[in-house]
């Protein structure tokens, strides 16, 4: 058990839980055993769900709550009163150090807040900042901030560069990633005053692990050439769901225009094609900055996307990401 | 003459210049002679590629130029020295009231700062913004600004707002046009200040011809419920690119995907997809602001792409749009 990589699982939030959650995380079970789960959410209901599985029963642990979030709550009015709700719980038992993460389906709103009201902020981090998993070219990239904060100076851009090449490092054992600031061009006169300060400070600063690669253009972010793409909450949120939009608006379109002969004679390539940009493979928002980390799954994800969150929580804790972070500050000297 | 669409035409400026400017022009005498061309360029050049063609020779007339704007140069460089380029010249014209519009495929960022140092503004518009058409599930939008201003408060996003609105009735001569406010979600409380209080000035103020419709979320901009989809020249060039990118990255990797017989099954609803779109059709970005419009089309487009953009022109004029502009103006009023 000392071993084991600890999760602490807000069991009641997302569509279908807590069935989708205990499917997922027995998906998860059969092709890794390290992990243990504490389960937080109604007792009579999980127990019933895990009872008739060896797997199951040995690697959960039940912590019964009597409240849920809703998805539509307001995150203030969901923080206020849902102190006994399964998100808060799973979240608060990370402050006493009984697990290392912890993952809901839940409101994500809520679950920044609660986040941020229960966990430390990281020593020497200004605000923390959600980050995501973007397919490219030749696998993925880490892109924050998605919407963490709507307000922002060069000092978060900072934390955001130096956060998400600690997380890229933890999540693909990569050395040296590629990070760029995202921005309305190459050239270091674009863009606003912060971003320019930004670019600055990441030019002047010998960082550690980091190899900063200037600027990058929305229509670049898929290449593949870039492994942390930096910005504000706010853009980085416009540009993740216009990215979806784009997404769903061709596949839909495509997928209307050829009849049932042509993806037949294309089937292997095509579902080869749909892996590689399958959404459960990306699934798990991660919350950066604060003494432990909290990882978000898609609340529409099925029992598969969720056992994908599962991983990236057991890459987080076995890489020990808030020790890289620590060791990974970016100290503004410009 | 007197009943035409006079169009200043930079006929030197974008790839392939000036066969393909030519080319787009002809394309477009073809089906519409209610143009006449003025093109600026170099004359000996330009004369012989329309001595041959009747038409071409009814419906130009050439103004000699000595000197072109470089698609590398920076806006300011070429702004300054500039003065006897085809790109000036067609933009200067507009003052003496020689054409209506003018219409140039070269340098972005030379295009806007030469029209901004020869054209006034509109009196009671702050600034003007770079509008495009977006591609949706029903036909296209108007999405602006995508890149004028990275600086802008809540008047600029008022103005963009209506000037939006106006170009969005100039070109498909609809009514009441949809308009919303890009964010980061839908309730009243997201996104930042000067979002919330353009929403509130756009929400107290009855505004004619306008049918405002609140937030959009970037997934939603092409369900094409929304006809008028304002941001900052920051957020909406991002947004822009980041869904170039995204649809050049599924449409590559879906054609490698997809072999010849699933194409030849499919063929005819294939193309009809790729005809719907087909980036010549979206052609032609509008600065809108100025006493005078001036069209960008595409650096890279072909003639087709370009004859495109002379129908966004035709469609201005004829529409009046500066016209609309001034008596739609929104004043906050608090």
């Amino acid at each position: 058990m000392s071993n084991k990589v600890k999760i602490a699982i807000d069991a009641m939030s997302g569509e279908n839980a807590p069935e989708k959650i205990i499917e997922g995380i027995k998906i998860s079970l059969n092709s890794n055993k390290e992990n243990f789960f504490y389960l937080y959410g109604d007792e009579n209901l999980l127990k019933k769900k895990i009872s008739e599985n060896k797997l199951l029963n040995e690697h959960c642990e039940i912590i019964n709550t009597k409240d849920i979030i809703l998805d539509d709550e307001s995150p203030l009015a969901a923080a206020k009163r849902g102190k006994e709700s399964s998100m808060w719980k799973a979240i608060e038992c990370l402050k006493e150090k009984k697990a290392h993460i912890s993952l809901s389906a839940g409101n994500t709103g809520a679950l920044l807040v609660i986040s941020r009201l229960l966990l430390p902020t990281i020593d020497g981090i200004s605000k923390p900042a959600l980050a995501a998993l973007w397919p490219n070219k030749n696998y993925m990239s880490v892109v924050l901030d998605l919407g963490a904060n709507i307000e922002f100076n060069e000092k978060n851009l900072l934390d955001f560069a130096s956060m998400g090449a600690s997380l890229f490092i933890s999540l693909f054992e990569s050395d040296s990633p590629k990070v760029a600031l995202l921005n309305v061009g190459l050239e270091e006169t674009k863009g606003h005053d912060i971003l320019k300060k930004t670019y600055t400070a990441l030019k002047s600063n010998k960082i550690k692990n980091f190899n900063f690669c200037g600027y990058i253009e929305g229509n670049h972010i898929m290449d593949g050439d870039i492994d942390v793409i930096v910005t504000d909450g706010f853009t980085g949120n416009v540009a993740l769901k216009t990215a979806e939009g784009t997404a769903n608006f061709i596949t839909k379109g495509l997928k209307k225009s050829l009849n049932k002969f042509s993806i037949l004679f294309s089937y292997k390539a095509l579902r080869k094609f749909k892996e590689k940009l399958d959404p459960r493979k990306y699934n798990g928002a991660i919350f950066l900055g604060l003494e432990n980390p909290v990882v978000k799954s898609h609340g529409g994800t099925d029992s598969i996307g969720f056992a994908h969150s599962i991983n990236v929580c057991n890459k987080i804790v076995k890489a020990d990401l808030i020790k890289k972070i620590k060791s990974n500050l970016i100290t503004v000297d410009g």
